[in-house]
Order: C-alpha cells, then sequence, then structure tokens
C-alpha cells in the first residue's frame, strides 16, 4: 500500500549538483514515488544568492536562511551540496537534532567531522548517507559498505580525483609540462581558477580519509593522511615511465599493515605499469580498486565528478534514506569497532623509482650502491647515462619502508658525487 | 547494545561456495559480529553426501535432510547454494514459511521464478538478496537496485561468464580454434566436463534477466532472454575482428528501446572495439558497463566466480539481511512496477559484421548491394577479396533491426553468386 502524505526534503546548496538534484526530483518524480513507496516533495532549496533565475523550481520554496528550513521539523532528509566546514557542519547538526536525515556529498567534512556528525546522527537515530562524496557518480561507499561487509579488505587503490587524471592523462598523451596541461584543463573547466585543493591532493586526501575509514572500519582523519600533490611531476618523469612500461597517477592508497595490525592512507603520483587497469583510465574518469581476502580484485569505474553524476549518486543516497524512514529504521552507521592504529608514512613499504644526477667518473656508482646497502634498501635495476663528466643515474629499488628511503635520500644528498636528486617516485601497482 | 542471542544460519549445500562460507563464518566470527551487532552461528548444514570430511564443521551440524532443516523454526537466514531448479525452489519457499531470510547464489532459479519467489518472501516479510548470483564476487546488484535508484538505466552490457571469455581471450591471444581453447579451459578447470550451460550462453542469460529485472524495473525472466552461444566462433572470425581494430567478447545485453516504451535482453557473441574498457578484460573475469541517464558511464570489474569470490558476495548479503532481521525491517524486495514490454530480437537495433563466400565475377557486388538496400539495411563498408574464381566478401552495416538483418541474410542466401554466409557477428559498443 502506498503512503500518500509525501515525505519532505531540503535541499541546501543549489549550483551544478543542487540543481542537478532538483531536476531530476522533478523530472523522475513517479520514478522515484515507485522506488521508495512514497512521494517525495522539495520542500524548499537554501540558497546564498535568491535572486538567481533557477529553472524549475518554484520561487517561493527559495530561501537564504539554511538554518531556519532544517529546523522546520516536518523535513524528512536534508540534502547538503554546500561543501566546505562550516555551515554545512552546523546545519547537519542542527538538522538531526531537528529530526531529519541527512544525504550528503561533502568530502571535506565527512573526512574532517565524520566521526562527530556520526554520533549526532546515531544519537538522533538518524540516517548520514554521503555515497556523493567519493569518486561522484560510482558507488563505491555502499558496496564497500555493505557489499563487502563478510570479507576483509587489504587494500584500497585508486584514482579519485578528475581534475589531476585529466592534467596528468594529457601529459603523458601529449608531452606537455604540468603547467601547459594544467591550463588546458583549465580552459576547459576540468580545473578550478584556484586549482590547490586537486593538484595538492586535499581533495583526494579527503577521499582517502573516508575510504580507509569504511574500508578498514577504522576511525581516519584527514590529518592521518599523507598527502603529496602532483604539481612537481614533470615530461622528464613521464619519458622515465615510458621507459620502465610504466604511467603516472595520482593514487589515493588505503592498506592493511601486513601483519593486520595497522593501516596507512597516502595519496600522491606514483608510477604504475600500463598493463594495470589503472594506467588506461583516461580523462578526467576516475577508478578505484579494491582487494580483499575472498573477493579478490574488484574494479569501480565510471565519472568521478559533474553536476549529473554526482546527483545521481545523491539520488540514490535519497531513495535509501527514505525507504529506511519509512520503514523506521536506519541503515549502517559508521563503523569503527576494529580501531586500528594508522601508521605514519615512513612505515609505507613499496618501490622506488630515483634519479639523480651525478658526477661521469669511476666510482660513483660504487658510492651510490652503498648508500642504499647501508639504509637496507635493496636495489633492483640501474640505469646510467652521461656525457661531458655529467651523468644521471635511475635506480629501482625493490620494496623497502618509507623511512628507510627518506634516510637514503638525505645520505645521497651528502655525496660530493651527487649533484642533486632530480626526482623520487613510488612504484605502485606490481 | 550487542545482542548475544546468535543469528542462526542454515546452509543449503557444501560444495565449492559453501565450504568457503563456513570457512569464513568461523575465522572472521568476530568480524561479523561487530558487523552485524550480534553473533551468527552455523546451525546446520545440508549435504547430499554426509560421508565426505567437511574441515572446520562439526559433524552433528550435517544432515541430509534439507527439508527438515529450513523447516526447524528457529532458523534466521537459510543459504541457499545448491543451484540448479529443484530443490532449491521448494527449500527457499518452505524457509520463507518458517520464518527465515533467504541468501541464494541460484541465477537459473531466480532468471527462472524469481518473481515468485519475492512473492512468497514479501508475503512472510522476509529478505531475498542474490548478490552472488549475478558475477561473483562483483558487487552489483546492490549498486544497481539500490546505488541507481535515483537514476534511469539505458543499458547495461557485460561480460557475466568467466568461462566463455576464458576461451575467447585464448582463441584471441594465440589464435587458436574454438575446441583447443575449451580443452585447454577444461584442463584447467575453468570449463565444466559438460560445457554446454556456459558455451551456450544459457548461464550468461539467466544473468541478463536478473540484470534486465533489476536495472528497468521490469519483470524479465529467462525465456524474454534471445540466447545465441560461442562455439561457433572461429579463429577467422577474430582475424576479421581484427582487421576491424575489434576483439570477440560473449556480451550479455539489457537495453530500453530509444523510445523507452520496452526493453530487450540478449546474450551473444559480438565485436568490440580494443578501446573499449570490456574489450581489455582478460581470463575468467567478468565486467559490467552500465549506463545511466545521471552518472553516465559505469563498470563494475572483477573475479566473476569461484569459491572464495561467491562466498565474498554470500557474505556481504548475510550481513545485511541480519542486520535487517535484527532491526526488524527488511531491505528493497523485487521492483517491477515499470513493467515494461520485452521486445523480441527482432527490434533490436545494432550494427553487423557478415563474412559471404561468394562467385569472383562481375556483378556480384552490385548484387549483394542491392539486397541490403532492399531491405533496408544501410552498408559502412565493403571488404572484396578472392582468387581463382572464388572470393569473399565482408560488409559491415550502418544500425539495423536485427529482423531487418535477418530478412537480408535470407535473400542473400538466395542468390547464385552467394555461394555461403560464413559468419555474422554483431558489432557494440561503439
Amino acid at each position: 500500500m502506498m503512503r500518500t502524505r509525501p515525505l519532505k526534503v531540503a535541499l541546501l546548496g543549489c549550483g551544478v549538483v543542487g540543481s542537478e538534484v532538483a531536476r531530476i526530483m522533478t523530472t523522475h518524480a513517479d520514478d522515484l514515488t515507485a522506488r521508495i513507496g512514497a512521494p517525495v516533495e522539495l520542500a524548499g532549496v537554501a540558497v546564498r544568492r535568491p535572486d538567481r533565475v533557477r529553472e524549475g523550481i518554484a520561487p517561493e520554496l527559495v530561501t537564504t536562511d539554511a538554518t531556519a528550513l532544517v529546523k522546520r521539523g516536518d523535513i524528512d532528509v536534508v540534502v547538503e551540496v554546500i561543501g566546505g566546514i562550516e555551515p554545512a557542519r552546523s546545519l547537519i547538526t542542527t538538522a538531526f537534532e531537528h529530526g531529519a536525515s541527512v544525504v550528503s556529498a561533502n568530502k571535506a567534512l565527512l573526512a574532517q567531522d565524520g566521526a562527530a556528525l556520526h554520533a549526532v546522527a546515531e544519537q538522533h537515530g538518524k540516517d548520514l548517507y554521503y555515497e556523493a562524496a567519493v569518486a561522484g557518480a560510482i558507488p563505491l561507499i555502499r558496496p564497500v559498505r555493505e557489499s563487502l561487509a563478510g570479507d576483509k579488505i587489504n587494500r584500497v587503490m585508486g584514482i579519485v580525483n578528475g581534475t589531476t587524471n585529466f592534467i596528468l592523462d594529457k601529459m603523458d598523451s601529449t608531452g606537455a609540462g604540468y603547467q601547459e596541461a594544467l591550463d588546458e584543463a583549465t580552459a576547459l573547466g576540468y580545473a578550478e581558477a584556484d586549482p590547490t585543493a586537486d593538484v595538492e591532493g586535499f581533495d583526494a586526501a579527503a577521499k582517502a580519509a573516508i575510504l580507509a575509514g569504511i574500508a578498514f572500519h577504522t576511525r581516519v582523519r584527514l590529518d592521518d593522511v599523507y598527502r603529496e600533490g602532483m604539481t612537481e611531476v614533470t615530461a622528464a618523469d613521464f619519458a622515465s615511465a615510458k621507459e620502465m612500461g610504466c604511467t603516472i597517477k595520482l593514487l589515493a592508497i588505503c592498506e592493511r599493515a601486513e601483519d593486520g595490525a595497522s593501516v596507512t592512507a597516502r595519496v600522491h603520483p606514483a608510477m604504475i605499469p600500463l598493463s594495470h587497469p589503472l594506467a588506461s583510465v583516461r580523462g578526467a574518469y576516475n577508478a578505484v580498486f579494491v582487494e580483499s581476502d575472498a573477493a579478490g580484485q574488484l574494479m569501480f569505474y565510471g565519472p568521478g565528478a559533474g553536476g549529473s553524476p554526482t546527483a545521481s549518486a545523491v539520488l540514490g543516497d535519497l531513495v535509501a534514506v527514505c525507504r529506511n524512514r519509512l520503514s523506521g529504521t536506519t541503515g549502517p552507521g559508521e563503523s569503527a569497532y576494529a580501531a586500528l592504529p594508522v601508521s605514519p608514512m615512513g612505515d609505507v613499504v613499496t618501490r622506488y623509482h630515483i634519479s639523480l644526477d651525478v658526477a661521469d667518473k669511476p666510482g660513483v656508482l660504487a658510492q651510490v650502491a652503498t648508500v642504499f646497502a647501508e639504509h637496507g634498501v635493496s636495489i633492483d635495476t640501474v640505469r646510467q647515462s652521461g656525457k661531458d663528466g655529467e651523468a644521471s643515474l635511475v635506480v629501482v629499488t625493490h620494496r623497502a619502508s618509507d623511512a628507510a628511503l627518506t634516510g637514503t635520500v638525505e645520505a645521497l644528498r651528502k655525496l660530493d658525487t651527487v649533484r642533486g636528486v632530480a626526482s623520487i617516485m613510488r612504484v605502485e601497482g606490481e
């Protein structure tokens, strides 16, 4: 039997995502009603600039007073697509206190204050859903949290930022430098006027924190995520990568330590083999690899941003939260029972590709190799090339800890014969 | 607060999947308890051969009387991994009648009798989950049914049978013929002694029926799915595909018609461009592309079969069903409100690659082209080669209906100058 009183939705924010959410709620109203078991009604839209024309949204629904909207008391679900920490955090908290469940696309907020928000939601018996916060339209939170709930996830590795993937893909395919590729991304609307959050890895780090938390049933905050941007990646790095049969991607990597007793989360550029499925993720697409004990290797691929794809994820959550309200229940809340320690970057074990500028004279290789050996870093291959007294040395190591590698590089810098460390890049996905 | 009375699970079947389910329930008991909110206990295991040693399963749990087990009345969840129609169907029905929810990996049964089983589940207020029935460990049912619940899915296209993908991949990479590749698949355990269900497309057709039903909110039964196996694919077909920059995959394709008023579901071998992500799915892996209005193109990739991966999917469902029981609710049941008609194969529109053996004399091409034109099938390219009075003609068409193509081919066969139709293959994913 279909309930006739509609579920009331308050929309906070009506930009590129919010306007798509409102549009689809209108155009697909019948489908949403059938799938939820009751109609959903847009009960209010909080915006900053009420004078902008918003096609398809009745003017009387629009308000600049978001707080009053979430305090109304008759709102079933608040959809938060404002972004940023405040006022989003206060509005979400107030929404729970006034009886609403919340669907959010806010990765920064979830990564910083997810635990506190989950606690408020639970205290009030409400849902907090946020599929859209990680990798846009790609179903990732739900599969990791629910489909793999009977499995043990050991690793999540993905391309979770479309802007930087567009830039790196452009550099790879055209040989362009970083600035040139960034300029093109900006001109095409893939990069914002201030691209810092993307190119310095802040956006990806927030997503890594959320993914690590869900995958390992452990609280992982943004501050726990090691972060290295991709502004230093050069055309020369891509040339080196090609020689190794690799390309370069900005990766978010969440790993369980081999002994299972701790986890790490990090974002940095890395070389990955061309044969790895993540290597062929083009343009602004996202893709995430998940490795677990029983399921093995899974990959999820799709558009990681954009109004429509993000709205698709928001609406999927909206349907679930509405269904939960109708049946008087809530979905899975925060699961942090494992409470594993998050280890520092120094504990991460991987391979490295190091380019050194060295003096072109006998004995240099022996000196360099000795430094690696003294720090317990085993060398896989060395390639030497040079002329006119200058030479370059490319060293690829076996697996070693980040701490050991850092110590090695510090010692290398002190050698008279090493003129400079041109680049250090991790090698993943082998 | 943690409930202490354990949830009781009855396992029907203890083969390659069932034994993995039992093993993980034991080894990961603490994690499952934390994620569910109560312990789960293996309360009974129904098998055909009780005398086989089953490591880690207490002998007193083993029974040959599956019916008595599901009738016990104290069982919370029945996990059915027997496969086939009977006795699985009766056991699942009896389980619902005696108060249990059901997790099943049974694609054949779901594709044939899903609607009836859903009805019994709903009548008794119980859950019927079956993530493991389609594409093994790959989360697909839950993302399509829940994550995309606010979106409109237009197309699902995938490689959903690992055995046939292994065989086709082998033919592609080594130039082997079908029989040789099948023999290798059998020797390596990828193909069963009787490979009919796989190579004739029955297994993939069952999955297509389930996927189409969920994607389009419409009942689609196995009988509604057009099915063509891949036993006729030859090394020559692969050579032709290569010339077009394509490879050949056995695809399950579920489509909404362009006017949105009907759907189709089909399984057949098809050429797809090497640039398409499905083209690089190797070995026994599965991958499914989902195209929707808002989300755009999504892909889900992973192991499509095997004991551990399938057990991972079963246990994810088990956790969800147990959580639902604890909170006194049920998850989404069957959603068939759209009730769109399923159109016959003749209505499917795609491109075709047709190889003809023809007489090598003037006027043949004109005759052939006339037949295509008379049936309204527009030709994209023609390639002619020949010697000693025999020639071959390869025609690639623009998009045309299957009915028009079938009419064309019938007329071609009647031409004196056409000695034979060597192969007809659809071209997808462009």
